[in-house]
């Protein structure tokens, strides 16, 4: 049964995260969705909430599981005895960084793969960042992010 | 049991293709290597040759096999219920191809994943051509294909 | 009142190409749909068939205008007493190519301004030698072209 | 009569931005430099003081309006009956910032069209950051910035 | 004393070449240009054409040695003992293949280095396909190669 | 006898940085290297650890001289004599900072010329801030730094 783990600041999580998420299950059967707990920007949710709106957007969908981490992620994912990790490519990414994560991870732990999925075109501008933003100038973020999501965004303003 | 397809010219295989091969096979359980019979430009070798020296290039593992296919690659994948297309991704390469044809695929067959699987960087300058082009010019190609694939290059050669 | 020049092959025209036509048109009051009559590489279409298509799917438009020319692209504009040149711009698309071109236009006749116009992110991987490949492999480019092209194309491949 | 907004945050303006500006009035009849209230970076100057040393800047030319604003851009260019954005393009430039600027603007408001007007090759290198790094490390930045935002630059240093 | 070689179709050499050559010098005391006999593409000029071309450009200039080359690169440099090799970048160039090819050489001849020197900002668009395409549709080169080139580019499309 | 300078914030010294000096000493027959005193970014090393970190490196080799300085680049070269900046140049690498640095150093001093240097494939991931954050989440940092570099880190983290 193969398993993967699809790593990420998630701050929040966007349509376009729960679109890989979805796309993912079509190749491994389980996906591990792990929320960075130190993340290099301070994150605008607390790692609890970040969770927790991770959770409430896969209920009832018994093949992810989502979790946060700690440390490095090769030896997380080593502890979790998974070997592949998730990551989304977006026709407007930085792929430099994506590259750089994807060959260290290669270079500390050969065994370990790390595959990118296509999002859908329609998400390929979307990012958390590009969310927060638009939540932060009084912009409806109603068609980007599930409607917990957007809720939780709206309060955050007040 | 998951299986994917992995669509390319292989005009001729390259180590580089080999170590896709053996990534992808983390992740699926077959694998199955697709050559097109009509690629965009002419290609060095015979549509036989291509397909016999991928099939050398595995044998004895049973879980890819080596086929040829005409017409649109969603198409084949259709007829072959498989619903996941593997392509490699190389520091150097060429994003916009590979997204536009991901885009497309995407576009025509909703139910159809491409996902992108990371070379090894010392594969990162590797492809076909450059494999043609070194052979034409008298180069050592040794170190970029395998045994019998090098023999092939020379012979044609002379 | 403002006029424009949006050169091309069109070999054929595409859906990607009418949007970029129709957003244009917010910013200027004519546009010149100008036809490349002798392009780098050999067209699928006869410059006659590339012209027809194109007036066809701007029937009943009065503000599209569409030409054909020989010759320098800024020799052309300086004829016409047309300063502004429409270039299309997709996420995926050869950024070097276009600016290349840009800057030396605008060496070459500095009051020439080119404007590059987004298009719809749906459009973002189309291009016209992709519907040729896909009509060429036996695709259905229905939902790439006008019916008026898309039946052309099928002609073309019996 | 064709109006454009041209929005940034212009903290200073440099003489890049005064030639898209020139650039841009070849299309549009008016244009409206709109200063951005609050942006994401701590800017140098103060909101008043970007404003005014773009007015000194286009002291004269009637058809350039300076505004700052706050919120989000579509909302102020709807607000405004503006429905064209202009944006500087370098070949030196954050194509992907902003390409999401120009994808999300058009899906939050999709009559309202983003054009993309290349800079004199001169200016490829040009950024306020660069300008205002120059300035601090001691540099003479009088090639760069018209005289009156030189001197304040001079100033702010002392 | 140190040597470096400049390899290239040069087909024709442009203003460019010319540029890089100057500024190479100051890095290195002697420079080989090396036009490659067996390009990829057909040349427009002839071998003998390309090399007397660049020989009349650097008349006078008693640390420039004008050379053809067949077969690698990298064997060629062996043969004359240098082991810098010295490529052109510009803002608009094609990074991916200029990286592979000095990854390759890396690859194949561990002892020698590429390296790349910066054109100046207004050739930034020039190269040689550029200009012939300018000339083929009629275009003054006069600003882009040298005058003895420019009478060759008018006779030829005579 | 030719000089070169190598400017960097250098926050620590890597492997990466280290294959650079070695490569360029094979085109010039000195190399200063310059630490940055005041970098963009606050450094975790101090000025003083960062050039006792290098010239640790460095012990024994007297074609490599370390210093820092403060002020434009430019103006340090001048005051040094050297008119030949030295940059690494990775696959994954940020281009665009790397040019706009090298055009506006042209701009502000002609003469002073840019030579990009291409690091070992192994090293293309490479970088000062990498290093960090592996350190930082208890990565084994040794096959990416010196030895004394490691056990710094280690200390600092502590």
């Amino acid at each position: 049964m193969s398993k993967a783990i699809y790593p990420g600041s998630f701050d929040p999580v966007t349509n376009g995260h729960i679109d890989i998420v979805n796309r993912a299950l079509k190749v491994v059967d389980r996906l591990l969705v792990a929320v960075i707990g130190n993340p290099d920007k301070k994150p605008l949710f607390s790692l609890k909430d970040r969770v927790r709106l991770l959770k409430e957007s896969f209920k009832g969908n018994d093949k992810v599981i989502v979790e946060s981490f700690d440390g490095l992620l090769v030896d997380y994912a080593t502890k979790k005895n998974v070997d592949v990790i998730i990551r989304g490519l977006r026709a407007v990414s930085d792929f430099d960084y994506e590259f750089q994560m994807a060959l260290t991870n290669l270079e500390m732990c050969p065994q370990i793969e790390t595959i990118f999925i296509m999002t859908d075109p329609k998400y390929s501008y979307l990012s958390s960042s590009l969310v927060k933003q638009l939540a932060r100038l009084g912009g409806d973020v109603g068609r980007f992010v599930p409607p917990h999501v957007s809720k939780k965004l709206i309060k955050g303003r007040k």
